[in-house]
């Protein structure tokens, strides 16, 4: 018998193969961390303002605290003056209220005193005292402040239950910086999604092991494991399987044992090595799709086994870190709840005509800038199974389905890689 | 004595203060780690390869290794006829070397076997079979091939000794799958800069403590804390001093007992908090300049304490903040071994006119795409102590020294901050 070579239109688009996995899956719980601790974790439940921000009317400079209307006619010439009647530094509660005539000092974020509207810079008058205890002296205004001038008052930043953070953000240090001056100590956090992460392939070794004829180091377990991390995850490396049914299924339930959220095999690129994985899923599971229609990474599997979900990326190292980037992140991103699960797309221009088979397809390339516009161009060879040329690589550009050629100066999307 | 207003002219520019500060500073040493602790973290050695790669001629399917020659005139009607000499599955080496009229069966990723130079895939001929040994039985070839057809020669991603990696690159999950196929286990990183973080204020309580009048909650060791582990760094947290000269000199000391690679302190906003640690800087070690000509975040310090070089970031949470993307993290960079200390530029367009005060300004904006292009809005009250603003841009704009006024459409420079 001749084995049929498949069509291409029969084969599952990688946005129909996305849904259907992303379909399957439901954020994870919350889980509630230091603030030392939550920096990149995804925000589980909305935070609304506790308080408002700032606290208090304060003040904007080291200077005194008036009634604007009492320096109105204040000059160089004429100063007016005014009896300092109490001493506010940073942190002290102003006492008493300012009574016409009368000025507080004040130091830069202190309590503005009931009674003032506003404050005259230490400058504008004949003080330059910050220390010393002046308060029942005299000190003279040299010019007028429109009222409100250099007051922060309560509130300006933040008025008490604003929704200030919304679920499903990546905490950045400024939020941690809010919840911290809102008073948490501690905030809710999605929990990371655990992933195992297990090679197969009788032709992989370990790093560690020296080479023998007919063999490859490893670099699946390495790349997607650092994937999962960068994506968010806690990977749980189960090894290198044999290609044989039994080692494959101990490993497999090693991660059963360990209640992970999601198992990521990558086959190695022997035909049969998936086959072991698909008939253990078959039996044990339920295989939903085991092939795309992209390049690379086609033989893409989705299913699961005792009830974990399972995704099966192709040997090819490169085709493992592009069926990540296509099926895995955005999985990993809406198990840890995050808001955004797409990739942001960048417009660059091709410096050079691509061609491609039909498939959608996606090409490492590098972007420099020409005339202030990122333009393409292939990075090494495209086989996929060069890894390098994805170390060369700091964008993954995608040629739609269905697109055999594009010729140069076209305009097309591109992921672009995060390197520095 | 009356205060004079320091001429803008006079202060340093950003570009100068910037300069000097990372004048002080060298890259720190290296590390050996572990691959799977290797992600982002800052490489110290160039990296050649090893091996070339792949290590050998595989084929890139499942089918026959051939010579191309005796296949030449191979139709669908006039088949030519091969003997199967050997069997080859992946991660066994070839044996013997392949005679004119022979086939080899061998599957993908698998060894080629000397003789041999192209592949036939299984579908151009009339086997099927992938498991039983079918050695000493002929197969049927019903298409020629190209010399080299879905052969992968040894070296075509990769010569041997072939600079991969450049000393200074964040690693990313390639490069560490890369390592790995190379054999490697380690990997020679920077170490990670230790930076002490010390906020002082009388008015600053920390988040756990219930409010009293006067005072506010810290921010900013959270904010910083969080920006240094974000740029490399591993923050040493030093809590909150009180404004007492002997109170800032423990926590200064502590920093020196933990031998830290750079302290960064925030002032209490009062006018005073700065001085303790001046005077200290002044006493045990050197001051090199203490403003700067930038908004916010003018009262930004250099200097050095007991040898350990010191930033002294303002105290307002937002002028903490820009000191810190200004300063602090191309400083972490440069300690880091980092090989690109510069910010990303991206150009907008202002969507409302922009004024500053002459100083070279960072405001916070909103980014949105409008007709294709990022268009800059102002994000909330720019005060300098208005951190909630800062939550809610997702970009810095920088408006130049000396420039007052930008009229809506100025194409302007920007940062955009992490934000997902």
């Amino acid at each position: 018998m001749v084995f049929k070579r498949e069509t291409l239109a029969n084969l599952l688009s990688v946005s129909e193969a996305r849904t259907r996995i992303l379909d399957k899956f439901s954020p994870l719980n919350g889980e509630k961390v230091r603030l030392e601790d939550a920096l990149d974790r995804i925000l589980f439940d909305d935070v609304f303002a506790s308080q408002e921000l700032p606290p208090f009317s304060n003040s904007g400079m080291d200077g005194f605290a008036v009634r604007a209307a009492d320096i109105i006619q204040a000059s160089r010439e004429y100063p007016i003056t005014l009896k300092v009647s109490m001493d506010i530094p940073a942190g002290k509660a102003a006492s008493g209220t300012l009574k016409n005539g009368e000025a507080a000092r004040i130091m830069t974020g202190a309590m503005l005193p009931d009674g003032a509207d506003s404050i005259v810079p230490l400058e504008n008058t004949d003080s330059s005292e910050k220390e010393k205890d002046i308060s029942g002296q005299p000190v003279k205004v040299f010019q007028p402040v429109q009222k409100g001038e250099f007051v922060r008052p309560k509130g300006q930043d933040l008025p008490a239950g604003q929704l200030v953070l919304t679920a499903g953000r990546k905490l950045q240090p400024q939020d941690i910086g809010l919840l911290a001056t809102l008073g948490q100590v501690e905030v809710n956090v999605f929990r990371h999604p655990k992933v195992a992460v297990l090679s197969s392939g009788d032709e992989i070794l370990p790093p560690e092991a020296p080479l023998t004829p007919g063999k490859i180091h490893d670099s699946n377990t390495y790349t997607i494991s650092a994937l999962v991390k960068q994506a968010g995850g806690t990977a749980f490396n189960l090894g290198i399987a044999e290609d044989k049914l039994e080692k494959v299924r101990q490993r497999l339930d090693q991660a059963v044992d360990l209640s992970v959220d999601l198992i990521l095999t990558t086959a190695g690129v022997s035909v049969g090595a998936f086959d072991f994985i698909r008939t253990l899923v078959e039996s044990e599971g339920q295989l939903d799709f085991w092939r795309v229609n992209m390049r690379p990474g086609k033989p893409v599997a989705f299913g699961s086994y005792k009830g974990i979900p399972l995704i099966g990326l192709p040997g090819n190292p490169v085709s493992a870190y592009v069926g990540f980037e296509v099926f895995v992140r955005p999985t990993i991103g809406k198990l840890s709840g995050l808001g955004n699960l797409s990739h942001p797309i960048t417009r660059v221009r091709l410096g050079e005509p691509v061609e491609s088979d039909g498939r959608e397809s996606y090409l490492r390339a590098f972007l420099s800038t020409e005339n202030d516009s990122p333009t393409a161009y292939l990075a090494g060879h495209q086989g996929s199974g060069n890894l390098f040329s994805l170390v060369l690589a700091n964008a993954l550009l995608i040629v739609p389905s269905g697109v055999k050629s594009l010729p140069i100066g076209t305009e097309i999307d591109a992921w672009i890689l995060n390197i520095c």
